[in-house]
């Protein structure tokens, strides 16, 4: 059975702007690699509905799952909530239940539940809650889509806590090996590998250190027993 | 004269997988902002044909710039400039000027000019060479599309070049003001604030320091007399 597929979307003008450097991405991709779970593309996109929109729509017919980051706070600039109804023609409004979250941390820390804060209680209609372990204000599932915060931690934990739920495929599982030549003088050799273990995914990925070339060359499988034949294999025709 | 536009692709395994860091968005979207560029959408996909392909019609279609990053090497995997040629019905061969390019490079290392490397000499029709100052083998524009590296020393580079020949629009200039208080007790300020000076963006990125938080109010636009009068503002109306 073929690994279930994954997409992602970073919403938030800060990453386009390059005020902000995105590091979910990379935290997002890192797990669902472990897990089996095939990341196929990631779009970010502005704070802007229309953008959020057609993203989300687009992306949730193309991939199983469609995990979202950022544009779920308190403040007018975050309309993901809004936008992930609209893209499934769900109502949206504050919910009993995130509400009941809200009011318990704010009793908790005397902070005051104002009308921007219910703001975070906004869920649509048919959506499970995420939890909050870090600052309580949930996401949630709707359909294939996972929407959290876009702060760092907090996303961080929701992911774990999505993960958990999710049926993962087999995980991947690399090996790694480092050739100090120029990709060039090697990939002769890698392109016949990757036409013999054509179950295996083969990447070459340069590098530069101190002027000398050299590349990292990763193979990729599901079947611990292939890789170690691919890379015994890859060793011998580099004279390793 | 709204500013141009611009979409970045980036393209590669390495970046899905969670294996590489991408830092080429970060760069790019910090040149583009200080020329006056607006960076409205990136995506990240697999090197897949027809995933680059879609990608980058979508994307030329879209924005009136497009930035591509990775897939340009002398590898199997490396197929950016047979895509793009494919996205826009354009023939793709070894080209002379290229070749010239990587003979003169390769002389001078003493290399091989091998065919892999050779491949670094593929471009479609009808494409303009970007200068690699740090490794030779050359990105390409293509109608609105610029195809670059993905290698960060040579993408920012490329990145230089291809900037310097754009008329950009006018710069956005930005001012931060940190305020010490949950973006929930300051959102209403910042909501009225962008209503009234709707010609800025205005933006709130809470963080946590020391289990207090905080947030940092950004607001951005082109002419600094209206972002003076919004700062001034934003102050009396936090009591700073």
């Amino acid at each position: 059975m073929p690994n279930p597929t994954a997409a992602m979307l970073v919403i938030g003008d800060e990453i386009l702007s390059g005020r902000t450097r995105d590091s979910n991405m990379y935290f997002l991709a890192g797990e669902l690699n472990k897990l089996g779970v095939d990341l196929k593309e990631v779009r970010v996109v502005s704070d802007e509905a229309d953008a959020i929109v057609a993203a989300v729509t687009d992306l949730s017919n193309g991939y199983d799952h469609v995990f979202t980051s950022g544009g779920i706070g308190p403040t007018h600039d975050d309309i993901t909530a809004d936008c992930i109804a609209r893209a499934f023609g769900a109502a949206i409004d504050v919910r009993a239940d995130a509400h009941a979250i809200l009011e318990e941390h704010y009793a908790k820390t005397g902070a005051e539940l104002n009308e921007a804060r219910l703001r975070m209680a906004r869920i649509p209609d048919g959506a499970t809650l995420i939890d909050n372990p870090v600052s309580r204000a949930p996401g949630f599932t709707l359909n294939n889509v996972h929407v959290m915060a876009g702060v760092p931690a907090v996303f961080q934990a929701m992911v774990a806590t999505v993960l958990a739920t999710l049926a993962g495929g087999q995980p991947l599982l690399s090996q790694t090996l480092r050739v100090d030549r120029g990709e060039g003088e090697i990939a002769a050799i890698l392109s016949a590998l990757a036409e013999k273990y054509s179950d295996l995914s083969i990447g070459c990925y340069p590098f530069q250190i101190n002027g000398a070339f050299g590349a990292n060359v990763v193979v990729r499988g599901t079947e611990g027993a292939r890789l170690d034949a691919a890379m015994t294999e890859l060793a011998r025709d580099l004279g390793l």
